[in-house]
């Protein structure tokens, strides 16, 4: 089985078309990823800091993975088979750029206030997230950013920049092992990137970070040809999901409208059910998911979506 | 035990501090509401239409109840103790006014264009929502307006109407049995009123009706002295939730934010967990439902927030 | 020529359809409306503060002024004529209040910080208003409230809340001398009010107040049978804007998509500029003003939507 | 005096710092810019269209330049010295993308309608742009699209996503002949851009383009050491500005929010009048401009923010 680890390709930052692949796989083909935390590891013990003026860029990815045969038009499905801790702990702590997160004006600045800036470093064992010594939480891996070179030409994105249609910092918790991803594919190979993996993470990451982890995370890439997605799509064993990202000038008022109405054409695609019937099944028992403060997904359990067949 | 049904009282749709009360109860008293569906009745058979030229208010509700001892700067400790269909059956159906949820600008009728208005009839038993016949959704009960008189003094809000810190047209699915919502006493006799329960509802209420149905819901009141809530709060037995509306101004997004803020400062109270402390933990274990696309619940499982003493 | 004073009225806080009218006017009768100050007067010298405790409503209003004749489906045509100040100075401050226009969450509260909250008094002479010793703005007065009656039946809304159809805390600067504007009429008479005058205000009204002055408006109201509006409108004598609110739930983005949808229908019903086109042409020339952060208007001049024609 | 021509060096999309210079200046030095049309030269007579799938990208610019002596921590002063068409014509039109600009949630295509996408060639001549045969605007030229390297490493963005901290799309009518742009240097030479240039524009941009020309500008760049700028900020005779974009997930509201906070400090800093002072100041006189629906300035007259020093 390959392995691609960041021991050996470095971080990376950036989603490119203009990036030479660090692999290439054949549909269908299972592949590791040894992934940094979205820190770049720079808080590893009690006192470490996140430095930006060492590092301004954040999570880093490995890739990109050339899957073969991809062309623009296609898509991919990602399968998360498993995730795991590399060093056995997480990190997480508030910081001056997640003020913004809180708070989405300079007010701190202004005010000549600022968040406590201590990290917490969280062992991970035995299946739990060590919070704090008397809290703990279950493990709940999932991948916060994934993504393919996006469409424009010769554009490249920072991983840590907003999500938009070629997927990227999503952090969607149902992002998990057991999910499907379905990222559309712009350029040959369609150049998959993967990083950012969390332990857990609350919905909304209100403080902006998770808990952030270096990790081994195991997928496997399949290819479905000649039939794109508009935006990100998950399925899991129970749901379908699209995610839709409020970056863009869009607000998360919108991004969830357009996750509805992009999940009602899915249903209708996929199950024959009238977009407009789907959209009131949605009202009844659609399920809204806020990954960070601008990314949303929109859901239904299949078995609503596809009781109605043609 | 007091019951109050709109057979008696007649349809309301405005919650005022200058309405006569319809009841007095004392504190820990339990009273059965009977309420008319968000529509006022107006769709019972298939063919039915929504009509706003007779009845343009929606969402009536029952009240207002007196609870005795009531003064300003408490809160009321509602139990849902429980909810039951009155007629056996619900509706949903698509209106020109529902457009403006999935759409949120007139585009409808600059394109001239509409969504099919024809209403459904779901009939509810042996604890499912008959959607259609093919689709059946377990029954989940929740009562979507709930609030008291509001703050300023004479202004008299309707029920319909955008939420705010007095309640109001939430929609939150967890304002449902066995959840206790907390609400501030702004006059005397606190003045509840409640109405408009759904059998099930889909986050965001994306198509603006969930399943509408006449119910009888059982509550029991309680009052806490000398402690008001800023914004409307709920209680499972499993968890916390600080209910902010994104209407007044207030974005979705920063209706998430206040919601957390909220919260935070709820657990500070209640568990002497540090602010801070407090915000780092909802960012890995928070939880936010969207209740329709003008509410917002930010939440946190219980052993989570209680794990930390002082 | 009638005059209606808020020194025999009182101050009143509601547009409402319960109250009782202050005086009757016929269609294009002209009247003297002396309204107080947005804070109720509580602030006239050097450490006066705005007391909450004591008035917690905003904005008082003077009305309703009952227009004969004027039924549901008209519409009002107010043309301000005159605004002078009652008392030759005006007021400003910033408040824990106000800190919601600039941050929008509760983040002062959270972070235990403050703005300083004194007021200034600002002297009103020879067309210059003083902000301080050094600077000096020219008079520049505008009426910041003006609504009816709300349509829905027997709801109040107060004044201080959110602008919405009817009207209400628009905040626009255009509503100035020399305007007219077109409010919807919803209950037998219309039911005027109007208040919260401003001697100068900026964009955004990014404080959360103007220049606030009593003051002596003189007004011209019209009856246009049997055509209303879907919004308020203005009309100036080069310029026509839509005045859409952002409050209820819709963003500034969707108030600004909003007022320009309605601008170019308004644009098409007078001039017979095709939508598409006048769209277009918005695209090019179009204006949007932002009153307060949850005000927004959208014009055109005249010369241009008037220049083709059937 | 130095020329740089897309004829020459050909159409670029993307602000890049990976990007080799097409030109090196001095501080201080003179430079013609002559760029293409925002949709790539691709209509230029009745009938022809916008095609995204030969050229996805829009906004192609010319650059980068090369500023002499330019290090990070500084910044640029470019001032617009002259804009004029090339070819004595600029277009406008509707497409299936400018949807987004109206609706911003994908209706149009659930509701299987669309706008009609025939564009307009308009001549400019004599100070006049023709929209049509009966409808002239005076010709207000302004530059669309401008930057430099964004700060991330490697990071590359197209000019036609949009705008933040480095500048980019941000359509604002103030960026025109007169004005002077300040923007950030993140790496050495700060590599400025530019393109997409409107003969005239509306405030909002309302259908997605403006009166797009190709044409040629005059710009005059200068150095200020040591001193930079934490967003693109605009000054011209009588006004400054401070440009903020509403984009990376910022909603309009609080677009508008951190502009003034951004141009308060601005205040601070240049005439030393205290930040809270400078705040009320801007609750009266400050200027609210929309640019596209995705950037906002606030702005006041220097004669204002000036008059009181320390």
């Amino acid at each position: 089985m390959k392995q691609i680890s960041f021991r050996d390709i470095g971080l990376k930052y950036i989603l490119s078309p203009d990036d030479e692949p660090v692999a290439s796989i054949a549909p269908g083909e299972t592949v590791i990823l040894e992934t940094e935390d979205a820190c770049s590891g720079q808080i590893r013990k009690k006192g470490d800091i996140r430095d930006r003026n060492k590092i301004p860029n954040a999570n880093p990815v490995v890739g990109p993975i050339y899957i073969e045969g991809a062309k623009k038009g296609d898509s991919l499905a990602v399968l998360i088979e498993d995730i795991e801790p590399l060093i056995g702990q997480g990190i997480t702590y508030l910081s001056e750029f997640n003020e913004n997160y809180i708070a989405s004006v300079p007010i701190f600045k202004f005010m000549k206030v600022s968040l406590p800036h201590e990290a917490k470093i969280c062992p991970i064992k035995n299946g739990l997230v060590y919070f704090s010594d008397e809290i703990s939480i279950p493990y709940q891996p999932m991948v916060g950013t994934i993504g393919v070179a996006p469409f424009l030409e010769a554009e490249s994105i920072s991983s840590s920049v907003l999500p938009d249609r070629h997927g990227g910092n999503m952090d969607i918790p149902e992002v998990a092992p057991g999910s499907t991803i379905f990222l559309p594919v712009y350029h040959d190979g369609g150049l998959l990137y993967a990083g950012d993996v969390h332990a857990v993470q609350g919905d909304g990451e209100i403080t902006g970070t998770a808990i952030e982890m270096p990790s081994r995370t195991r997928i496997k890439v399949d290819l479905v040809k000649r039939k794109t997605v508009n935006w990100p799509r998950i399925e899991t064993e129970a749901k379908m999901l699209s995610v839709i990202t409020a970056s863009a000038g869009r607000t998360i008022e919108d991004a969830i409208r357009t996750a509805y109405l992009e999940l009602t054409l899915w249903m209708e695609e996929k199950y024959g059910l009238d977009r407009f019937e789907g959209l009131m099944l949605c009202g009844q028992v659609g399920k809204v998911r806020i990954g960070n403060m601008w990314s949303v997904a929109a859901g239904i359990e299949k078995k609503y979506a596809g009781a109605i067949r043609k």
